[in-house]
């Protein structure tokens, strides 16, 4: 099955948003092994959007379309489409009512324009719903090609996708659809890559590597007549990655390094507290994106000076004299100090020179001492990143930092 | 002039990277009055290219493409966008010597396939530099149609666009072409709009509002002769967005508000500690994302519990008994303490509920108090977002508090 993607809208053309929406299909399509060869962008332009959809249809048998589902003059994608693969469209009375009452939930009245969002393919389409919107997507299958139609804000888009879209395609392509994402630390992308490499080239389940945020990982996807089956599958993948891969692999479905810090630190009932001095306040900011961290995290010391690192984390003035502040052993005190200024369970700590030009003394940007301090050791990581960019140094120390906590506690948890 | 973008690479069909690109270049040529009325991603397929390009030449007079100037045999947009336009290519020594320095500089060898990126439109086109890789850019004008061919990599597109396609553009719709950026605080993109709407009108200079991280903006760009008639005409317009929104402008050309915080501090001399309750660190991060952020900024405390508010920043405990830690009193006590604390000249403070859940006594997610310290007085603000949105909430919370301190320090340099 060859597919195309065309996203409507003008705001686009000006470049008002980012087409994330774009991407994300494409991935989601990658991973169901659908072929793409071609994406559109088009304004809001019956002539331009007619010829596009023609195009995509004679030359594809799947075209996705997002974006025109809304409910002014200007929201065309349903009724050109339609249009063009001659699918009439008729009032869907239950739709109807669904919309007027998802404005009387909100103590409105339904916009007389909103009806139009009810109409829906009358012969040879299914509708998909929209659980956080008025307009509804539809999908519509004829003479051997099908266009599916999704509203554009991706809010929408996503969940009709996952919950409305995969079925659909999973049916076309035989049984249901799912994925597990593999997340790894300190392996860079080609590595893994070449590491599992025979895994990638697997039709079902499909192994396909990312790179995100500096960090690399893995999506399976699997096929199956079942969801039994279809997760067995993508756990039987996993254990071959695991086998190559997995003193990399930090975690199994989670979002961040950050979600799995906290809920490493929930599970064992233990608390937090950091020195930050390049990271400046970085780590805590992504510990705090976590809801609920309050209950393990504290404390916090953006400590940029010598001043607050002597006096506030006790850091020894010789220790800064003689080794200076971006040392082994100004990291290890400051993990010490915060650990015992906030009587948190484990101290974590940052010093280094986040760039963008080196330090005064030649030291390289991207240098950093990283410090973890619990009740029986503490411990210093060295990290040189070799580049001069300020934000990639910054977030690649943080997610050091996170990461050596993460091994503690899971190393933690494995012996219990 | 009309437009269409073609942005080449497979990559970008598997989801694996965002087309920031395709956004970049539509508000480029928005902003310099070229219509754009189509975007496409083709793979690195010959066929496909050729096809994509034909038709784009016969339907645009100005076709920009990006990616596929790189050296591995698939890369392959120069060869197939000239073959299209019947334009030659031959080697350009100068350029192979200069792909040669540029390897040589990193103590490499040049790879034998880097050749293939010196050759050059032999009769019909112009070279654009590259100041950050090693693939030139290159125009091709032939039979009333422009081809501009630009590496992918956004580091390089992005220079290359400013220094070398705006004054070939320029060119063609005659003179020089200069933007300057209004950035505004406290007001929503509509509301700004709708104050400036008739501007938004104009030909030359263009105003377009963007929304942007919360925060609204303006971007005036003038068409001119030459530079300097361009800047006047664009200060002439700025002068007229003043007259309307001024109170609301923070910078111009100014890249973000801690920027600017930063810049201000410099300025005055003078040094700020921050108490950071809710935004658990993100605007120590935000601060110290600026570069030489340290010598103004030496002090953070992140104090997620009450007992580091009483503690550390001796917030009283009858405050947080009576009033709670989320408080216009605990705000001001934070703010006050941490200056004491630090001994900087400014302390900022904010204790609020990020979300996504209203707090426990019923009180709004969203809801925030953040104080401002300085030696002649402590105030507060009382922010509520009416968002459930954990990250927006401390986004903007942590603008607040950085524009608190712009305020203050803006007054201060309007005074001297």
């Amino acid at each position: 099955m060859n597919c195309e993607i065309i996203c409507v809208g003008t705001e686009l053309l000006l470049g008002d948003i980012l087409n994330t929406n774009a991407q994300y299909l494409s991935r989601e399509l990658a991973a169901l092994g659908i072929g793409l060869h071609h994406q559109q962008v088009v304004g809001d332009n019956p002539d331009r959007m007619r010829e596009s959809i023609s195009k995509a249809l004679a030359e594809s048998d799947l075209v996705i379309l997002s974006g025109g589902l809304g409910p002014t003059a200007d929201d065309l994608t349903k009724e050109i489409c339609c249009e063009v693969m001659d699918e009439e469209l008729v009032l869907d009375e239950e739709i109807l009512q669904g919309i007027k009452n998802y404005f009387s939930s909100k103590g409105l009245a339904m916009p007389e324009n909103n009806s139009k969002q009810a109409f829906v393919p009358k012969k040879n389409g299914i509708v998909l719903k929209n659980a956080n919107g008025t307009a509804p997507g539809c999908a519509v299958e004829k003479n051997g090609k099908i266009a599916i139609m999704l509203p554009g804000p991706p809010r929408e888009l996503i969940p009709m996708f996952e919950n409305e879209v995969k079925p659909y395609l999973a049916k076309k392509t035989g049984g249901v659809i799912l994925s597990k994402q593999v997340r790894t630390f300190g392996i860079g992308e080609s590595d893994m890559a070449s590491r599992v490499k025979d895994l990638l080239n697997g039709e079902n389940p499909t192994v396909a590597p990312y790179a995100k945020d500096g960090e690399a990982l893995l999506r399976v996807t699997a096929r199956a007549e079942n969801e039994e089956k279809a997760a067995r599958m993508c756990d039987e993948a996993i254990e071959k990655i695991k086998q190559r891969i997995g003193k990399y692999i930090y975690g199994i479905d989670c979002q961040s390094l950050e979600e799995k810090a906290v809920e490493l630190l929930k599970k064992a009932d233990k608390t937090l507290a950091l020195a930050e001095s390049c990271t400046g306040g970085y780590i805590a900011k992504r510990i705090t994106d976590i809801p609920g961290a309050s209950s393990v995290f504290e404390y916090g010391i953006v400590s940029y000076s010598n001043e607050v690192k002597q006096k506030l984390l006790g850091v020894n003035a010789e220790t800064l004299d003689k080794y200076t502040e971006v040392s082994e052993q100004a990291a290890a005190e400051m993990a010490q100090g915060v650990r015992k200024l906030s009587g948190a369970d484990f101290g974590l700590s940052v010093t280094g020179f986040a760039g963008p030009d080196a330090a005064s003394d030649g030291r390289p940007a991207g240098l950093a001492y990283i410090g973890f301090s619990c009740a029986e050791k503490t411990q210093v990581r060295e990290l040189r990143t070799g580049k001069n960019a300020r934000e990639y140094n910054r977030y690649v120390a943080a997610s050091n930092a996170l990461h050596m906590l993460i091994e503690y506690l899971s190393e933690r948890n494995d012996k219990e």
